[in-house]
Order: structure tokens, then C-alpha cells, then sequence
């Protein structure tokens, strides 16, 4: 270089200096002008910020969002719903508590409904079709909000219409292992009506595997023994704690995939192309209903046959036979059959979602999104309002500082609150549909939360790999609610944990199915996402999950009474997300740790060697490139956190931060490949597909070796394990070398 | 703000300062120290610079360059492109005029050869089997070179082998239509072996075509009407004239589609899954074989039958016949058959690309790629190596202004030099695969230049919109060669034009198709491409191409003798090329014009409601969402280019000239669908997919139109139009999105 340049950039920084100062000036918030850049590139987290927002997050706040929130029904396109769309716009636009711009984005979706004039009905009926019994599948009004006209009806959404009849008999949980045994022991399906528990497989599945047996219809109740504890009498039960009442319905989706049925990969715009209704896969074949406990025992414990299998059986106090039909001297006629009549219907309903920013300072290309669904089955005040209410509680601690000028982020953060998530995750699909290039170009990470509260004992967090270090830094620094002087980090701890090669004993972070919102986001986008909530103790209770999920006993009383009375946990929660998002937004250097993925590779990689290494070998498939792949990766992440550190201690300059956080934000892009599982809807990272194999492990390649395994070596199964195996290996190699040096070759 | 952080901006930019005094010392090169950063993040293109490089360029090295690429057939594999490979690394190793690092990428890969031990053979015989006549498919040892154990013998590569025998036909360019109009006209495929020419549908067409009718084999042949402007004498040809000689022979690849055919999607590395080859399509179903037109004529000359039609006939003086069969007293009996003779075989080879990179002094995370294949058929003097010949050329420019400490640019350069294009774009392709998310997420721009002088008229440019404007700047400043002194950019207006509704009258940029190595950076990864080459004047000859393409006959002295004497062309496009690079390298604000786009999609607007609209609203489809999404477009990307003038004039922060820069280079890859058009392997841009509309247009739409004109309203077709209006329609939405304000919800 020439002593020219230098003089030159002697030049250019005494020009920034007055630069600075011109801006510093300008950057001075007015009423006019709320966009005034931050003046320093290097902006980085500030602790002092951070410790005002999780002392402004307010317990009583988060309670009274949620009353207002769950006061009503509000499912997918109700006028509730509508309501609460425009209540968010109100607070985030808000002049002294709201955001910089909110707005809502509208879709036309297909939706299932119960009809009001005509309900969905269980009977029990002689083979000529008289009835001797008839069962209401809805619940009974214990607290004065279990019936009105905005009270659904339990229904199987996008279960068809059709009114089948046939014998009853007990299918255990609806697995296809369950049809299987019940065959093998000789029952012939065909023409029945099974009745299944849930739990086990995914609701529509129970309809999926039924169907293929030759069942024509399927109903599905809440085993005291999954939910309660064992405890089914109304007086153990909700009001009187919060155990699932006997007539209490888990409603729900029975749609298999995720977004909107009618246009997969696009948005369902109002011009959009919709599938033929003939056309479209995924919904259950058979009528199908859901009963309450109450019913099924009524149903279950009259069954003759042989004996369920002791893993079959439950809780509603009876030895559960597995049919087919009625004992005799039972509550039935031994001939009667059980006829399940079915009506819903499907209407193409519009739904919003509702967007909130706050405009970056440095970086405002780069987003954070934080985001819960709104709608919900009936009031709804666990599943989601408890997310909203922490949602809005967050959303307007930032907004005033935002307002009074105090604060304004790094990044832009994204606030969403998305419709018809219970019908099957369907705004925030659409949405990454809509807005695919921008979102995957600019998104830092998204956060999930939720039901933000099962339980007041742990935090429970769900994510991949290089979000476990930002939620282990913002839990260390918050204090668990409780008595006790512990962490949340610390708390979580003696809940869950596992021992990590790296650092020891460490918190279990859950892996990301498609349980909501996040899940077009981490699988059709490839960007890093989290799940956050707090929850039980699984010690004291072997609940699936709280008991009035989905039902209509799932109140703002059932919340304050039973899960989080004081609100602790929920401010918890919001402390922990607040933390989170702060971090994400304002921290210089991302706080994601590609480096964690290595550990997530390497077990990957063991499981596959000992679940998969023999098959494998017989097959002549070889698992080194594999392990070539896990390595290389390691290597790179492992030097770029070198690199990033380094980095740290020289001043660097804003490109070469903004150049190492784009390695960190676009590494999960990387795992990405459209081609690799085609028939799995959106699921395009390959390494957090639905997995069948028992231990986590690379997915493409577990389920082709199942696939494959009573295959000959030369036929198309094996050979589809291979292209599997060169997928994952191809993904590892470039998403490590997304990972070293930008200029090396 | 608080005056408190202003005071910390004005410490900021005093160390700032003395930062960039320290940084301002420690970057004077050093020895141990080649990669000191460029201390100003507002590098800019600096003109002197451009002006040095462009005065450097020599059209002697050039020259040199080309004679000792081109002195031995180097075709893919072979023991002369190793050496070429080691020459290429060579140069750019070197310490004086090399680059930054250089390096091999090695693919084994499916490649189709002639046997040298059992050549292919053209006979004429008798039912019984008895050889009349016996082509030899070789070139005639005009100047000493089409002879010699490195001259691949002409043939059809991936053509299976086999020996059919059949009557002759006369099939024309062997499209669909030209096998229908035979059998229109009574004419009995079956059996028979069809002569074709060369032009209008792609090699392997004609065999998939012919096959499709039960032709039994192919022949082709390069009609002196198409290359030569009717001449076909010795005396009128090569050596003598730059025409095509008699013996001539058009080698190439018969694959349909590009990338090495056993392993689509994935690297062809060792170990990698590859495709068992009866489960290969693209290739060939039936032998195939090219021929000279002095032995075409032999054939075709005797044929019997009726005339062909007028836009059949050719320059072989006679009458075209369509056969099936031999006339009475021609050169062969009357019942003759012809048998082609085909004994190719599939290898697998090893194969490298070589990449060189200097990497950026502000921004190494940003790839400006420069690329042509290195394997030719023959000697290759034109194909390829005019391209490599000013490839090392600029690369020995910038080499050495780079070891000297003159330059550096602001994003990284990578060089390449690809492997097995001749047999399908093989190198590139497998790049491509191997590196997708880097590439993708990093490539400002490619840049080809393959053949670069087809003669030395004027400037062909092929490329995407974006890349209009920096051809446009860069050849706006470079003369054109010969005794005119226009600037190459009025040079080529005078030759290739068209009315802009934006511009005026412009030079005509025309469309990239699969010819070369650009292929799957554009339709595949959706970067910015543009091919760049010297060519000849079309109002003084119809050749498809240059005569000698893909010959023996493409040499040294051909080139020098009748296409660039004096290298002024090869110069020319050495400047041209080399500014583009510089400009996209060096401009702080990427010269990228989305804007551009606008016209583009106006056109094909146009182009679908002339040509679908009457057939669309027939089928009550409506293309006004798609007028709304072009109007979107339009207004996004005209307001960037306002914001970024602004932007411009008022001393941005590296980081805003970053986040539009990142929105210029992205908005190719919005286009991208991988889900829209799966049967044509790799292309992903909705815009540029293969179209077999008539006028320029949305190739889904259009081919789905196509392809739906006879199908009821209802049908699957139909609903295939109208998912492909949806896909059209949510890529230029999402594209537009991708232009709005990063933080505008």
C-alpha cells in the first residue's frame, strides 16, 4: 500500500469523526423523525437495557392480558378472533406503548367446523338401527363456560361427514402396530368402529392406520390413566383440581400435514390455486370423533372378546376387552353396534395474522421474529393465551422504551401473532410461504412461546443446536419463581439434563417437531428456532400433557387456580424469551454456537453406527464418508468460534462482524436440500425430518434402512439408503464450508 | 440519545482514527502478510486502476495464450487437460502474476467415448448384410492435425452402441414435427435408419424423437446451407476459407441434460450415490452417429422417394428425397439398407475444475465469479480455449497488480476453469452442487466467457437483466477493434438492437439457455449470469456458428487466419470482460440494475395476454393477479434504485451499503422455485426455465398452456395452468418484497 492510502484513510477516519458527530446530533429521537439511525456500528447488548426490561416484565400485566384474551371462545375466524386481531393492532400501535409499524396479513383458508344445527353424535344401536343409547360428545357445564353459541362442539377437525356403523372394538391407541395385533389375534376389522385412546401416534393417524384395516370409523377419548393420574370422579377432578373432567373433550386437527390444506408451497392468497377438493391428501379417510372419558368407559367396559393386552390397559376401571361388540348382560344388547354420525363441514374461511416491528438501528435487514398463535379451541386460556399474554407483555415493556427513545434494537425484531395455528399450523405457514426469499435471506432466529405455562415447575426449552447457548446465558442470569434462590438455568437443571461431552452436565434442550408455530420455519426455512414455556414436574405427574388441553375447561380460572397462581411462572417465562430476544437483537456478535451442532452430529452419527452399522455393512454401505462429513464439520465450527473470538478482542469493523454473523445465521440454510424428502411436506432439513427410528439420528437415512431393511441389495430401497446417506453427507460438507474462512477455496 | 453515547460516537471515531493509522501501517504488504486489509470499508472502483487493466491487456500474450492451449486435443480427461490443469495452477501459483490461491476440485464422473481399437462405421448393405460402401466417419488430414492418437474420432457422445440397419429416410432437423410431416406423408418408420441435420432441435432430440417413431438408428450431418452459405468445395473451404471442409464432422454430447448423468442433485465425488445406468434418462435410446456432408451427400443423394418441402432442402446440390430407401441406378442397389455401426463406451474419469481466488480487501465474503470450461473435442482453438486464452490473460493482470501491492479488490474474484463441459456442463454443475449455500449465499455475479471471438464483427452478450447496465457502462469506454472508433457498446448497436421503452435504442442482451458453463449458476442457484463473446456479422453469413465448430478443423491457424487475425477481438472481449469483473468487484454499490427486471417482465407480461389471454379466459382464468405482481415488482425495484441514489449522495455507513447491496445480489435468487417445474432437472428461475412458446414469455405458464390446449376446463392440465400462474405470481411478489425497505412490515 502507498503512503498515499494511508494518508487517505487518515483522512477518511477524521472524516468519520465528523461524521459521528453530525450524526449524533441528528440521531437525537424527535416526534418527526423515530427512524434516526444509532450511530454506532459497534452498538452491542446493553446490560443496563436488559436489566430494566426484566424488571418492567409485570406478573399482574401478564394476568390481566390473559383474562382479557381468554374471556371468550376465539377458534380460527370466530368474531372473537377478529376482535382480538384488532386488540393487538391497538397495542401495537399504541403511541406510548406500541411498536414502530403493526399491520395484519389476510388468508383464505380451509377450516372444519362442527355444525351447530346438526351435532356430531355417538349412539348405540341395534344392527336394524334402532337406539338404545345416545352419547353427546359435549361437556358438561361445570363453571358456567362450557356452553353457549361460541362453545364448539368436540369434533375431529377435517374428520368428513358420514354417519358409519358397525361393531365396536378397543384398537389401544390407533397405532398401526395396534391393528396389527388385533388382526393377529384374530379379530376381523373389517366394518367396525374403533375406539382408541390418545397418545401414542398423531390424531389423524388413529384415523390413517384404521381405515387401512378396513375400519369405517373411529372415536378417540382421554384415558384417565394418560391424563389424570388414574383420577377420573368429578370430584377429583376439575373444579375441584385440575385433572380432566369426565366429560371433558380433547378437540383438535386431524389434518396429517401442516398449512393450508387447499394450496401447499403457496400462499393462500384470495387468487391463489386451490387443490380439488378430491385432490388433496392427508385428511382422515373415516369419520372420526372424539368422546370424553365418561363415554368411552360407558362404551369400553361393556366390550366382550378376549382380554386388551396389559399395556393396552387403563384407568376407567374395568378390564378393557378388545370386542368385537358387546358382552352379555352389559349395558347393551350383545348384537348392538355403535353408529358414529359425523357432520362436519369445511369452509374457506378468512384468517389474519398480525405483525409487529421494531425497526433496527444497525442492522435492520437482519430479524428476529418472536411469534405465537392466537386462535384457540374455546377460551383457550393455557393453549395460546398464555403465549399472548407474554407476548403483549414483552412487546410492550420494549414499545416504551422505544417511545420515550431509551432504547431501540441492533436488529429488527418481528412480533407475530398467527392465525388457525389449532387447524394445523396454518398462518405461520402461509406466511413463510408468502414471504420465503425475504425471510430466509434476513431471519437471526425464531422464538416460539407457546403455551407459555403447563406447570410452575421447570423451564422446559425446545430448539436447535446453536440456540442452546443463548438460552443458557439468559437463564443463568433470571431467577427461578418459587421459594427457591435458583436460577431458572439451575432450576431446569435439576429437572432435566444430560451430560455433554463439551460441558459436562448441562439442561436438555428438546428437539423441534411440528407441535407449532415453529415448525415451517425451522423445516421448510432452515431457520434456528426455539419453543420456550414453563412446565411440571414429570416426577409428580405422567400427564401427556395438562389435562383440560383443548377442552372446554381450559379457563383463566383453571390457569390462575391450578397452573400459576401469582403468575410467577408466566413472568418467568417472559423474563426468559425477553432475555432471549434482547440477546438475538442487540447482541454485536450473534450469540448462536454453530459449534453445539457438532455434539447433535456426533450422536447422530453413534446412533446411526449402532443402530444401523450392521445392516449397513451386510449391505456393503459404508458410514465413512459420514464420519469424514460430522468431522469436517467440527473442524470448521470449531475454528470459526476461534475466528469470532479473535475477532472479539481486535475491533473489528462492522463488515467483518456483519460477515461472521451471516456464517452463523445462514448455517442452518445450509442443511436444507428441497429434494431430499419430497413426500414429506415442507420438511426440508435433513437433519430434523420425522424420524422413525428409535434414537435420534440422521432421518433420511433411518427411515430408508427401514424402509429398505427386508430388501435385496440391488433394489431401488437400497439404493434410495444410499442417495439418502450421500444427501446428509453432502448437506454436512457444505454446510461446513459455509462455516470456514470466506475466502478460502 | 443521550449526549452520553454521543460523546461515546466521538471516541468511537477518534480511535477510529488511530485505528486507521495502525491498520494504514500494518497494510503496506509484506511478504508474510499478502492479505493486510484495505483499511476504508468505502472502497470504491478506482478508474485508474480500471484504465491500467484495460491498457495491460495484451492481445499478443492472448495469442500466446491461445497457441499453447490449443497445440493437442485436450479433450475432458484426458493426459492433456491433467497437463492444461497443471498449467492453469501453474500460472496462478505463480509469485509474480498469480493469484491470492489456486486450487483442484476433482469429480469422477460418467463420460462417453468412441472405441479407438473399433471404430464407428457408416455402411451401406444388402438386405443380406453385404457391405457396398463404407464411410469412415474421420476428418480429412488437411493441415496435419485432424490425424494422431489424441484426435477423438467424430461421434455422438452417450449414444448407445449398437449396429441397426434400415432403409434411409430423410428426416430433416429430426424434430417431432419433421417425424410427423414423414408419416403424413405414408411414410413407414419402423425399422428404417433417419439422416439428419444439424440445427433446430438440440443433438440428443433428434435420437429421442426419431425413436419415438421406430427409426432404428440416427445419422447427422451439418448441411453446407446451415454452416457454409451454400459452399461445399474443397477449394471453397478450410484451409482456403473459414468454411466447414467436406470431411468435416460436428462432434458433441447426445445427454438431454446437463451434470455428470449418474449422480443428479449430488457432487460426483467417490464415494457419492450414483445412479444405476438403466435407471439413467437423457440419453440417447437409440445409436446415433454425425457425418460429414460429403458423405451425407453420398447417402442423401440417392435417395428414392418423393421430394422433401422446400424448407427441407439444403446446398448438397440434388434434390432431397425422403426415401425410405435407395433410388434406381444411384450409387447403391436400389434395395440397399444403411447400418450404423456404434461402439461407444461409458467411463467413469476423473475430472478437475481449477479454481483461483483473490481474495477482497472489504468484503471477502462477496464471490464475483469468472469462469470457462478447459476440455475441448479436438485441439479446441476456438471452443474453448479463445475463452481461456483471455481468461489467464485478465487473471495475469490483476495477478500481478495484486503481487505488486497496486490493487486489491473489495470482494473476492474466483477464477475457474471447468472440467468435461463438452459432455454436458459436468464441471460447473458438480461445483455447483458441492457448493450450493456457499455459492448461493455469496455470488455477486458469474461471468462467462467460453468461445470469446466467433469473429470479429461485433459484441454478443447473453445474460439476465441485472447485468444490462455493467455491460452497457463497461463497453460504453472501450473501442471497439478494427478501423472504426466506436466504442464497443456503438459498435454492437449497430449490429444487434432493439427499442427499450426505458432507454431508446440499446444494444440487444439475449437470453441464456444451457449452451455453457452458466447454466446452473443461473437456473439452478438463481446468480446473475451473462456470457460474453466477440461474433460475426449476421447480414454477411447465416452459419448456425462458426464452421469449424466442435471439428478437427478448429485450430490455431484457423482462428488466426479467419476469425481474429491480430487478436484484436480476443483483446476486445479480454476488456470487456475484464472491466464487468472490475465493476462488480470494485463498485461500493453493486452495478447491478434491478430495475431492469421491470422491462423484462412487461415484455413477458405482453407476450402472455397476445398469446394465452384469449385461450386463458376461455378456461375463466384470469391473468390480473399477474398483472398486479408485475406493477409490484416495477415499483419496488424503481423505489430501491431512487433509495439508493439517495443513498449515494449522503455518505452511507458500510453497513447501508451492504443491506442494499445484499438486496441487488439476492433478487435473482427469489426467483428461484424448486418445486416449479421438477420434470426439467436443475431449473429452478421461474423466468428462465426452457420455453416452448413462440414469443418470449413465463416459460410455467406458457409451457403448462401448451401443454393443457386441448384438455377440458376441469382437468389436471388446466389445474396446472393455473399452479403455475400461482408460482409466476408468488415469485415476483416475494421477489418484490425482497426489494421494499428491509424494515417496512
Amino acid at each position: 500500500m502507498h503512503w498515499v492510502k494511508i494518508l487517505g484513510v487518515a483522512v477518511g477516519a477524521a472524516a468519520l469523526l465528523g461524521l459521528g458527530i453530525i450524526l449524533g446530533h441528528f440521531a437525537i429521537p424527535k416526534a418527526s423523525d423515530p427512524l434516526a439511525p444509532n450511530t454506532s456500528d459497534a452498538q452491542d447488548l446493553d446490560l443496563a437495557i436488559l436489566d430494566l426490561v426484566m424488571g418492567q416484565l409485570d406478573a399482574s400485566r401478564i394476568r390481566e392480558n390473559l383474562r382479557e384474551l381468554s374471556k371468550e371462545p376465539h377458534v380460527a375466524s370466530s368474531p372473537r378472533d377478529e376482535a382480538l386481531v384488532r386488540l393487538l393492532l391497538e397495542r401495537w400501535q399504541d403511541t406510548e406503548t406500541g411498536l414502530d409499524a403493526a399491520k395484519t396479513y389476510e388468508y383464505t383458508v380451509l377450516l372444519s367446523f362442527p355444525r351447530q344445527e346438526q351435532p356430531n353424535i355417538v349412539e348405540v344401536v341395534s344392527p336394524s338401527g334402532t337406539v338404545f343409547h345416545s352419547f353427546q360428545p359435549g361437556e358438561k357445564n361445570l363453571t358456567g363456560e362450557q356452553v353457549g353459541p361460541n362453545v364448539l362442539q368436540p369434533y375431529a377437525a377435517y374428520a368428513p361427514p358420514g354417519t358409519p356403523k358397525g361393531l365396536l372394538v378397543y384398537a389401544n391407541r390407533g397405532s398401526e402396530e395396534d391393528f396389527k395385533e388385533l388382526e393377529t389375534r384374530g379379530i376381523k376389522l373389517e366394518g367396525t368402529i374403533a375406539l382408541t385412546r390418545y397418545g401414542g401416534v398423531g390424531r389423524g393417524a388413529k384415523a390413517i392406520n384404521a381405515a387401512k384395516h378396513g375400519v369405517v370409523g373411529v372415536l378417540v377419548y382421554t384415558d384417565p390413566g394418560d391424563i389424570n393420574d388414574g383420577k377420573s370422579l368429578p370430584t377429583e377432578t376439575f373444579p375441584n383440581s385440575w385433572g380432566l373432567p369426565p366429560s371433558g373433550v380433547e378437540r383438535g386437527s386431524y389434518y396429517e400435514y401442516f398449512g393450508d390444506p387447499l394450496t401447499p408451497y403457496l400462499p393462500a392468497r384470495p387468487s391463489t390455486f386451490r387443490l380439488d377438493l378430491n385432490n388433496i391428501s392427508g385428511f382422515p379417510p373415516i369419520p372420526a370423533q372424539p368422546i370424553g372419558f365418561e363415554d368411552a368407559k360407558d362404551l369400553l367396559c361393556n366390550l366382550t372378546g378376549d382380554s386388551a393386552p396389559d399395556s393396552w390397559q387403563g384407568k376407567l376401571g374395568c378390564d378393557y376387552k378388545l370386542g368385537p361388540g358387546f358382552k352379555q348382560d352389559g349395558s347393551f344388547p350383545a348384537d348392538s353396534e355403535v353408529k358414529v354420525s359425523v357432520h362436519n363441514t369445511l369452509e374457506l374461511r378468512p384468517s389474519s395474522n398480525v405483525l409487529g416491528i421494531i425497526q433496527g438501528a444497525v442492522e435492520p435487514d437482519r430479524y428476529v421474529i418472536y411469534g405465537n398463535h392466537r386462535d384457540s379451541w374455546v377460551h383457550g386460556a393455557v393453549d395460546p393465551s398464555s403465549g399472548t399474554a407474554v407476548l403483549l407483555e414483552i412487546s410492550r415493556v420494549l414499545g416504551t422504551l422505544l417511545k420515550k427513545g431509551t432504547w431501540r434494537p441492533r436488529r429488527s425484531i418481528i412480533f407475530a401473532s398467527w392465525g388457525a395455528e389449532e387447524f394445523g399450523l396454518i398462518g405461520s405457514t402461509e406466511f413463510t410461504e408468502e414471504f420465503l426469499s425475504k425471510l430466509q435471506e434476513r431471519t437471526v432466529a425464531y422464538i416460539n412461546v407457546d403455551i407459555s405455562v403447563f406447570a410452575n415447575a421447570t423451564l422446559r426449552a425446545q430448539g436447535t443446536p446453536p440456540v442452546q447457548s443463548v438460552i443458557f446465558s439468559a437463564t443463568k442470569e433470571i431467577s427461578a419463581p418459587g421459594p427457591s434462590s435458583l436460577s431458572i438455568y439451575d432450576n431446569w437443571l435439576r429437572y432435566t439434563n444430560r451430560s455433554s461431552p463439551v460441558y459436562g452436565l448441562v439442561p436438555s434442550l428438546g428437539t423441534l417437531g411440528a407441535g407449532s408455530d415453529y415448525a415451517s420455519f425451522i423445516h421448510f426455512l432452515g431457520i434456528s428456532s426455539m419453543d420456550l414455556a414453563y412446565t411440571y414436574d414429570k416426577g409428580k405427574t405422567s400427564a401427556r400433557i395438562y389435562p383440560t388441553y383443548h377442552t372446554a375447561f381450559d379457563t383463566f380460572d383453571y390457569m390462575e387456580k391450578f397452573l400459576d397462581p401469582g403468575f410467577s411462572s408466566h413472568q418467568a417465562v417472559a423474563r426468559t424469551a425477553g432475555s432471549v430476544l434482547l440477546r438475538l437483537s442487540d447482541s454485536r456478535f450473534l450469540p448462536l454456537n454453530v459449534s453445539d451442532y457438532s455434539e447433535t452430529l456426533h450422536s447422530f452419527l453413534e446412533a446411526a453406527q449402532k443402530d444401523l452399522g450392521t445392516l449397513l455393512e451386510k449391505h456393503n454401505i459404508s458410514l465413512s464418508p459420514l464420519v469424514t462429513a460430522v468431522e469436517k464439520f467440527k473442524t470448521a465450527a470449531a475454528a470459526l468460534v476461534r475466528r469470532i473470538s479473535t475477532l472479539q478482542k481486535n475491533s473489528p469493523n462492522p463488515l467483518q462482524v456483519r460477515m461472521v454473523n451471516d456464517q452463523l445465521m445462514l448455517l442452518e440454510r445450509a442443511f436444507l436440500n428441497p429434494r431430499a424428502f419430497p413426500e414429506n411436506r415442507y420438511y426440508s432439513h435433513v437433519l430434523w425430518a420425522p424420524n422413525t427410528a428409535s434414537a435420534p439420528t440422521f432421518p433420511g437415512l433411518a427411515n430408508a434402512c427401514a424402509r429398505a431393511q427386508d430388501a435385496n441389495s440391488g433394489s431401488e430401497a437400497w439404493a434410495e439408503v444410499q442417495r439418502q446417506l450421500s444427501i446428509v453427507v453432502m448437506a454436512l460438507e457444505g454446510a461446513a464450508a459455509t462455516l470456514e474462512p470466506v475466502d478460502d477455496l
